[in-house]
């Protein structure tokens, strides 16, 4: 084919992939999503992505662009289209202390971005579970976000700058490393949770903050969730905004992990209904310095916290690591969920934002519904609470895709009708198009529409994703 | 003319103005932008914008919008337009302490945003000078700045949800009270900051915080520009993100305000050249809550930091304010910026952002091209320091439009070359058009000309501003 020449001279012979060597591209992981790709483009350079997509723009070839594959949502399926991956463009340019960014490639691991930014005593705070194999070009196109958006927001929060190639191979410059810029339309913004349907991002300006000095973390059992709210508001004042995580996981989530994890440990004596992993974190050297009784101020001033809301009743029980060790085993069972929920099948995946206030409405509601549609399948939560974002899994009775699409098509619903929404963080790609179908407002899709046709008028990038047929 | 008529029966013949009536229309506050509006309509609903957009897109009819018109670039400059003045949608329609928001109409001006929030013990942290006269739909039209952008961002990280209304009168609604929300392109991202030329902001969703139980207001000295960022990284550490504002004012800066304002106070006893505004705060309460002495361990614990630097010649001398009436002084000799500038002419004004470590090169540049263009003008400068976001404002020696216009295009390019932006804050409306041509990406002034044809495509929103002829 002589449009694959064409590609392999841009990116060398080695670095086009075709049959046997495609196949790691022909499978993601959720398994969900099979199918053989054209072939692999691997370049190493924003030079290369522009040459070959203004060879495919001109012979009209589609092309998914890919990085570490982790998505949850079918954004990177490929069949019998050219996969851009971004995997070998791998560089951290510049890391500035001074400026606290970073300059990174669209195939930078996150892990390895968290270790350079650590280097120099710096953190780049976006993560989540996937941070080993997740590429920031892959976090940033779907804007993705993870365990500390909380404090520090979604992908897009942590932007400054983008670069990013066109449909027709073009290079665009965002490239600003600057706080300020008000030089016409937002464009890094359009880029950034349009999951390559409008351009390939090629490399990033992000921001890096202080290294904690503290971290206080603890499980606490509550009696309901408007009273893990209340807490959930008075931590935020009483450790300056520092909180950084507060994360739900139900009874069932406690069992599941107890019997799915050797060694996995009840968090208290007793059994709650509602428990909430909560971090927090400090930068302020004089809360971080333990005193002479080895006690830590930060810490101490958490506990302190807990203990005012347990007099209360807003607080049933508390535990706060006293140890690193402790603090990890208390991020295990968090981070235990994807094992723990997937690998199961047939499994039903959601994951939806409520306003903070109807998060239990939402479960008595999702409950109800699934008891009408399957009344013996399991159901297993677990959220990112103090954003109002709730993974709501189901494992139905048989493996029937019309039930699932309606267990689905419910969740979704539910939310939107509370004032939620049906993503919260994974994106669209192939997987929630019939939610954007049926529940975006159709005003927003029209315009959507006609972005996508302003950028893409051959629609060769990544088709069939984010946006519903007309 | 019918299409007058058409308007009128939509918003009452009251509320549509036209000679002397829409005089006030006829040119902004700079007084550089004169010319008479064909008419002013002024809509009191969402639904009256959206009639008037579909009267106007049908006849052909140009719209400008506008808010409390304290932009300083002619964004909403209209002669022979239709001014849709949003001033009578002023609804603030919910405020929900729990959720940490408000909803309010384009039309709300800012400080009544800010009292209503106080009245719940939160705060809507945008703030500039105009704040008694700025409306929110301006403000986040031009993605405004501030004095506490350093802690808060720019407008559009303060918004969750936006009502807008289309060029052809349609209504979009993505009036979103999520902390996450992935369902597709970011839309509200390329409403802000597009000063009204993709569409109207008609409402929004607005993130309110915690209000501060403490602050630390402080003058310092410091012997360079490269000291005072050490001395804001420090302070920010120290306070766990706490620096409000990190204002920079010149020797001559304090002279002028001497002068120019009666009653004003020299900051120190000694005369300095590189004089800092610092305000930090806190929501802690154990921080803010005064000791037997009467001294709260926050400022404290600031004062602390600004001695540990002084003894590292890091700071040269320091004023923390002891009471309110303190702390007013010190915030009005930085408000006054505007009155002590403005009014005199001719004037040459300019908003730049630097990276932070590039401010001192900027000053030592434009001072040389200056030099070159006009030996014997003055300048003029203050900054938000900790944003990198410069005023470099000049008065030239003679009334001559070409000189003026050399100037601001020097100021500009020195600004771009130092990987800086020729607008931080203010936008660009007309003032900045050909600082867009000569300097912006051409790529992305290509995607934004796609962008607005795709949004607008008769041109009818708020032409000639934003984006220079192509």
């Amino acid at each position: 084919m002589a449009v694959l020449d064409e590609i392999a001279a841009v990116v060398g012979a080695g670095n086009l992939l075709a049959g046997q060597d495609a196949a790691p591209w022909a499978v993601d992981w959720t398994g969900a999503y099979r199918g053989e790709p054209l072939a692999v483009a691997r370049p190493g350079s924003t030079a290369e992505v522009a040459g070959i997509l203004s060879i495919a723009h001109r012979a009209g070839l589609r092309v998914v662009p890919a990085g570490g594959r982790t998505g949850l949502t079918g954004a990177t399926h490929a069949p019998g289209a050219l996969v851009l991956s971004l995997d070998r463009m791998a560089r951290i340019r510049a890391i500035r202390p001074e400026a606290r960014l970073a300059v990174a490639e669209a195939g930078v691991v996150l892990a390895t971005l968290h270790a350079a930014a650590e280097e120099v005593n710096l953190r780049f705070p976006m993560t989540f579970g996937a941070r080993g194999s997740a590429m920031l070009g892959g976090a940033l196109s779907t804007n993705a976000g993870g365990s500390n958006v909380l404090r520090f927001g979604q992908a897009r929060d942590l932007v400054l700058g983008l670069e990013v190639v066109l449909a027709d191979g073009r290079i665009l410059d965002l490239m600003s490393e600057l706080r300020k810029d008000n030089t016409g339309y937002a464009l890094r913004h359009l880029f950034m949770g349009a999951e390559g349907t409008l351009g390939v991002i090629t490399a990033a300006a992000v921001k890096l903050v202080p290294r904690p000095r503290a971290f206080a973390t603890a499980m606490v059992a509550v009696p309901s969730l408007p009273a893990a709210l209340t807490l959930l508001r008075r931590l935020d004042e009483e450790t300056g905004g520092g909180v950084e995580a507060f994360e739900y996981m139900p009874r069932h989530y406690v069992q599941t992990h107890l019997a799915r994890i050797p060694g996995a440990r009840e968090p208290f004596a007793r059994a709650y209904e509602h428990n909430v992993m909560i971090e927090a974190a400090t930068t302020v050297a004089r809360e971080a310095e333990p005193g002479p009784d080895g006690t830590i101020p930060f810490v101490e001033a958490v506990e302190a916290v807990l203990a005012g809301a347990m007099e209360e009743g807003l607080v049933l029980d508390a535990a706060v690591a006293r140890s690193e060790a402790q603090r990890r085993e208390i991020w295990a069972r968090r981070e235990a969920a994807a094992e723990i929920t997937h690998g199961r099948h047939p499994f039903v995946d959601t994951d939806v934002a409520l306003p903070l206030d109807r998060v239990e409405d939402f479960l008595r509601e999702v409950r109800a519904g699934l008891k009408a549609l399957d009344p013996a399948a399991e159901d297993f939560v677990v959220a990112h609470l103090g954003d109002g974002n709730v993974h709501y899994s189901v494992y139905p009775t048989r493996d029937d895709e019309g039930l699932m699409e309606a267990i689905r098509a419910m969740v979704d619903r539910t939310a939107v009708a509370l004032g939620g929404s049906f993503s919260a963080e994974h994106g669209i790609g192939l997987a929630k198009r019939s939610s954007m179908a049926a529940l975006k407002d159709p005003v927003a899709l029209d315009v959507m529409r006609a972005v996508k046709a302003a950028l893409d008028p051959a629609g060769l990038l990544n088709p069939g994703k984010v946006l519903p047929p007309a």
